[in-house]
């Protein structure tokens, strides 16, 4: 049975050491001192070991069922649900007004990813729950948000989000779930979604369902689209339930994996429904949630790849098969462990550099949401958002391999679903798909995010490399060999990509889209690599100034110097790729595919 | 409900027009000429989409299940096992002496590829009996081949691989399964074997499996280790079944996909076995077996990757979803269908030009090794076995990726279990595992094959490729351009590495093998880069000569310039890493992961 142990050690050392998170000016940050984080990662580590990871095979096997209209969650998910509300961690990152701790986004995400390594079908109730009270909170009325969000906040009351129906899912403007005006101020939502995660279950007494829905006589396509509030129980005035509303599951889908999380098609028959936000401007506000849980989705990437990883090193440490090539290392066992072996190493040492990689890239996109909610930043909340589609896209893609390569360490064991390392690899591979596949995430990035605001916020990300690149050479050879000059060189391949783009892809778009998915990837890792440069760099600093700890900082430098020699140097395959431009992608009349 | 078409036109167009079978001058392709083979794919092709096909979700969903001993197979198998043996196919590429067709492997690849690619947990049955033939064929006294053999070829009989044991799979030095010798020339075997696919099952009177041992008191190790024949019933001197044997299944496993397949803990409790080939050489015996399952798996990879990729294309174009970006191509629709978008269409590129290069890659291996059963050619055999990790590893890694490829076409429908793409990567996922996992080739192929006789078999390999370069240079510059010329860039990343092994291994060979899965790839790359530029070749030879069925060759040559100028350049990258050395990748003590 897999086992998980919560980085805490790894997040304590990017948030202090790396974001040097309290000295950065956003309101709240002032209140994370070391010991403080420490504690409430220590705790959060508690549960998601000891309470979510035990229960990580069982849902897994069991599923949910439905019977009667009835959804059940696995054994053992109902009263985890309850202990994980007691403790208030769904509140977390929520305003004191509706129930939360006000903790700002970076702790959120910190927290998160424990969950959702140790359960991931588990902490999506909590995480769509959470992305519904987001939207409610940035475009409700203050009636709406006083009904819905102290429940939502607590758990209570869980939450969904309703895009999908059976022939669309990326091209919303397609949809034709109904929304007819009652005269009263609420709607009538008649129409079938599918793909409902956490759509229906027993873990909650109310489900607040966030519907995107075509108001009667509203404009045609995507530019009709309104987005509703569709509580499964009507909330009377005081807050207490009332009726039945008019929304039923249909089925509950079977999955490649997620097991645990009911995914549901839900029919709304006529359901009362109350506009959140302004009419036909539905897109508007389920990008809320939409970008929210597009990060959400990038930290599951690198939970599962994380998890994984762990369970893959104590199998490689454990299991003895062959001799070490360049002499016995077990002279008193039958065989050397797995890990003395060079290809183990590579797969590990991959695994490793990613999820460390990927775990400070994901803290970072947290500071700043937090600098652009908190202190109304206005470029950071430009450059996350074009980070967002690169988390998403990059972190699922790239976590996705790292369970199948953390799976392969296991050899034949991996296959067997006992040994629990195919549910990470099959858990894992939902993300490269919902919230937008990541083909979508790619278009998005591509297509919008590059030449937004005139390309500003690309031109921020460059300076940014050059900046840090400028700041911290010259102190150390080793250090500008292995880590600057490599990024350099990283990001170089990236700014004449985006420069084929712009030369290219005024005159034919296709130019730059089939060079999407690759510019996604080389993002991405020059994104790593300017995390593994903060990493390296901090980490030498310490080591200068004499750290007690000294094996976590030159393990961190050692990881490091693996990625940016490994790793980072595929941006120039990506480059080529790019560069090839779309003559080859698109020569073929589709019949002959 | 996937469907499978199977690719009769391409195998004949690899077989005529590029490996020019029948005028190979190995003995037996001269009778195969395109109507004969066109008419054997054809009815092949039949059993695969109409009998074979319809089966594979139904095995995937049923799985085997097992009860007093009894393992029962899928709804349907058992009823087309027959079919397949009534139509001969096990025995296609067996001698005549044993009921066999004498075909040549080259045939038997083919027919194998289409088989797999309906139904790889189905077809394991027929392909692990065909294995454990050829071990008895190459080892076994004529009185065995006699006894065995009639009922192997024509499947009557099933036959199994009997190596890992729970505390070993790679090592198999560390085997505990004893065999004692019981005066009469046979032995009473003892000891457990898990991961046995087809180990037990409904399907046919008797199974035949060879299961390695160790004599006791033979030799310590690897070298104690002899290969056995023990028939779940024993068999009486007229050929008639005897009593039953002392082997029982103890367990099936649960597995992430092939559920089809049934594979099962096996226990030996003083079975009765028969030496198959020298005490202590159990080994070599089994290596007959190894060699033939790893091409076997290899053309796995491919077959999933092909079926996977045909559904694809059908939902690609099916599937309406947003419109061109370069303007509206379904007018009269909501919406156009998925393959305008560049990015699926890249998706869709790197699939199809996988399977075909792949395709031929295959066939060109079984060419060689009929050419070395056939013509006794030395070289040919040198040069195949220097390609089979290669095959296996490649093939497997890149089949894989192109399956969770063919499921993101598919978006959220990809995850549904329902839509049957889930099903391709499950299955694919263990070819990656099986006959050696994917690490084992790399360090087969570096390790072992790569200096072999001097190093003479990659010489060779260049040879060749330098060869075709020269000969077909010069004719054609936009051929040149497109074809020659990188497969000259990949061809010299490749001896780069060779020669950075050569340089670095020999005073560590850490250098050498914690390059070894690059180099297993990179060596792919060429391999499919050779076989685009001889199919490309071949379709520019056909459209000077006129060919009537310009598009097909149209197709071909634009889809080999989509390998050569997206694909082959992965060399570069793999090179990079290679020349990085072992440095990074052994830098942490293990304590440090």
């Amino acid at each position: 049975m897999p086992r998980y142990t919560a980085p805490t050690k790894d997040l304590s050392f990017i948030i202090h050491d790396v974001l040097k998170a309290t000295q950065s000016g956003i309101p709240g940050y002032d209140e994370l001192e070391a010991d403080f984080t420490a504690a409430i990662f220590e705790e959060a580590g508690k549960i998601a070991s000891g309470l979510l990871q035990p229960l990580n095979t069982i849902g897994d096997r069991e599923g949910c069922t439905l019977e009667n209209g009835v959804v059940r969650t696995p054994t053992g998910f109902k009263a985890a649900f309850e202990q994980v509300k007691a403790g208030g961690w769904p509140g977390l990152d929520m305003p004191e007004q509706y129930g939360g701790q006000n903790m700002p986004a970076l702790i959120g995400t910190a927290v998160g990813e424990m969950f959702s390594a140790s359960n991931q079908a588990f902490t999506m109730y909590q995480g769509l729950t959470h992305g519904a009270a987001s939207a409610i909170l940035a475009h409700g009325t203050d009636a709406q948000k006083d009904m819905y969000l102290p429940n939502m906040v607590s758990c209570e009351w869980t939450g969904t989000m309703n895009l999908t129906e059976p022939h669309c899912g990326t091209d919303l403007g397609l949809m034709r779930t109904k929304a007819a005006p009652q005269g009263d101020g609420s709607y009538k939502i008649t129409g079938q979604k599918i793909f409902i995660s956490s759509g229906e279950h027993d873990m909650a007494e109310n489900i607040i369902h966030l519907v995107l829905a075509k108001i009667e006589g509203g404009p045609e396509g995507i530019k009709g689209v309104s987005l509703f509030i569709v509580p499964k129980f009507n909330v009377n005035e005081d807050g207490s339930l009332g009726a039945r509303n008019g929304v039923a599951v249909g089925s509950i889908e079977e999955k490649m994996g997620i097991h645990g999380n009911s995914t549901c098609v839900m029919n709304y028959d006529g359901a009362t429904g109350y506009l959140l936000g302004e009419q036909h401007k539905g897109m508007r506000a389920m990008f809320t949630m939409m970008n929210e849980a597009r990060l959400g989705v990038g930290m599951q990437g690198l939970a599962q790849a994380d998890a994984a990883y762990q369970n893959a090193v104590d199998y490689a440490k454990d299991r003895l098969q062959g001799r070490a090539v360049t002499g016995t290392e077990n002279p008193d066992g039958p065989a050397d462990p797995l890990i003395v072996h060079p290809d183990i190493r590579r797969s590990l040492m991959e695994q490793k550099s990613f999820t460390e990689g990927a775990r400070a890239f994901l803290l970072w996109g947290a500071t700043l949401i937090d600098a652009a909610h908190r202190s109304g930043d206005n470029d950071a909340d430009g450059l996350v958002s074009l980070l967002t589609p690169v988390i998403k896209g990059f972190v699922t893609d790239q976590g996705y391999d790292m369970t199948v390569k953390a799976q392969q360490v296991y050899g034949g064991h991996g296959y067997i679903e006992e040994w629990g390392m195919s549910q990470y690899t099959r858990d894992a591979r939902i993300a490269m798909i919902y919230e937008g596949a990541n083909g979508v995430q790619a278009l998005d990035l591509v297509g919008r995010k590059l030449a937004q605001d005139g390309g500003k916020h690309v031109m921020a990300f460059f300076d940014l490399v050059k900046g840090f690149c400028k700041d911290n050479a010259g102190q150390d050879e080793a250090f500008d060999r292995d880590f600057i000059e490599p990024l350099k060189a990283a990001s170089k391949d990236m700014q004449a990509a985006s420069m084929y783009f712009v030369q290219n892809g005024m005159k034919n778009p296709n130019n730059a889209l089939a060079g999407s998915n690759d510019f996604m990837h080389m993002f991405g890792h020059v994104c790593l690599g300017l995390m593994w440069a903060r990493m390296g760099n901090a980490a030498r600093e310490a080591l200068v100034g004499g750290a007690s700890d000294a094996a976590f900082y030159e393990t961190k430098l050692a990881t490091g110097r693996y990625y940016m020699a490994r790793q980072l140097p595929a941006t120039a395959l990506h480059l080529s790729r790019i560069q090839s431009g779309a003559e080859t992608v698109m020569a073929l009349d589709a019949a002959n595919f």
